[in-house]
């Protein structure tokens, strides 16, 4: 299966006295893709995760190569990919995009959480059948 | 020399629907201690580099362990230190821990650059000098 | 003419330990209002206002009712209406709803500014035009 | 009794294109300004507030002048005086300067919030007293 895509634009609200991308901001583009992610391509937002399921995602490790700078108004294309399901955790690996120049990579590490006991908890099994499905097919 | 050091307290506009640390505000606190480091350190602050020497050290790399999720009002204590220095380029150790609990480690690639040509710029000499004197002896 | 209509959902990102909309994220957002509705309804957008033209349309004023929380997941429908223009200001109101319930109303002064001389510059010709055709028709 | 007092700088991620403080990042100071005044003032740290009482202060009305830019480096002097307390809210007025140059001036509307119900609920006594001698004497 291919790579989920999402699609964003740098706002003024990302940008930094050089003109280009805070990388902070960078990583609250990162989880949006993450959340619209988990939203679209699982059927499980955020809202049903923490509110009604009480459970979460949070990173547990994350490089990410910055490649090149992003400018206020340039259009930026994202992809994710998972890379590795484990029981309670998820390999991923994020791209950014603008006009075919990369502009960073980012490979994360999931990992599904009991937000009341803050534990670690395994997926789901539906959820982990189409998490699945997202995951490349790297032979 | 022992690493630079820097304390600052978990606030609310840091702690996202779980009552943790949201990780992309740990990134502007990552930034707040490289910005203070080169301030007091080096004394060198950013409103001199970047608004009249217009030079800046954007991340070109970063990698982050987030061991421990921190709460609303934990004190966090930072220590960052300089692992290697390039030409135009400084590898860098951030960690920040609560009462001794370790809670995250990043490691990260500085990269001065010239900010009107948007190309990369050697340290000035004495710059560089007070950097090396962060570096860390691991004989 | 109608005011102006942008959506967005409220995300992650904006959510405090209460698990509803910190109010400093919702200037994000109407910052963001104000932001594209230069770029769609004036064709005027920020890169090109800010990095070519080198102006800006900082806030004076800003007088905000908060009607209603908004929790993550709301989709909010925004509208933009021009109430006043002036010489080199303009008088904005803002509102956001959620499936018709009131979220917040917001009332605010643009001043158009030359951002190298930091003093108010009046609105070309042309932009004043279109901003006049979204302005209320209040009789 | 004077007003309370705080002091912050104006760091690089408070910083727009336009090099100074982008009016968002301004509300998360004033937001700031509120719990380190609850925290010291009233002895009333938010982690008590929201994690232990299920308490919160939400704003319901925020109306700011923003008088001059700040810029990065800047050292903001603020100060919080409550100006009229009721039942369940409080009205507060907010000031930043640099070197005595007034930046903006804030005048809002607190409200006691009970979190699990989202109703608001009275101050409790203790808190209220000293709330009260933070209220200006305007005779």
């Amino acid at each position: 299966m291919p790579a989920f895509a999402h699609r964003n634009a740098v706002m003024f609200q990302h940008c930094d006295p050089a003109g280009i991308v805070f990388y902070p901001r960078y990583f609250e583009m990162i989880n949006e893709v993450v959340e619209v992610f988990f939203a679209r391509a699982l059927g499980w937002s955020f809202r049903q995760m923490h509110m009604v399921e009480r459970l979460g995602v949070p990173m547990r490790r994350l490089a990410t190569d910055f490649h090149a700078a992003s400018r206020l108004g340039d259009e930026l294309d994202w992809s994710l990919a998972v890379t590795r399901i484990g029981g309670a955790s998820a390999e991923i690996e994020i791209r950014a995009a603008c006009e075919s120049e990369a502009r960073l990579t980012a490979r994360g590490t999931l990992v599904l959480v009991d937000l009341d006991r803050m534990t670690s908890t395994r997926w789901p099994e539906g959820r982990r059948a189409t998490l699945e499905s997202y995951a490349e097919d790297r032979v």
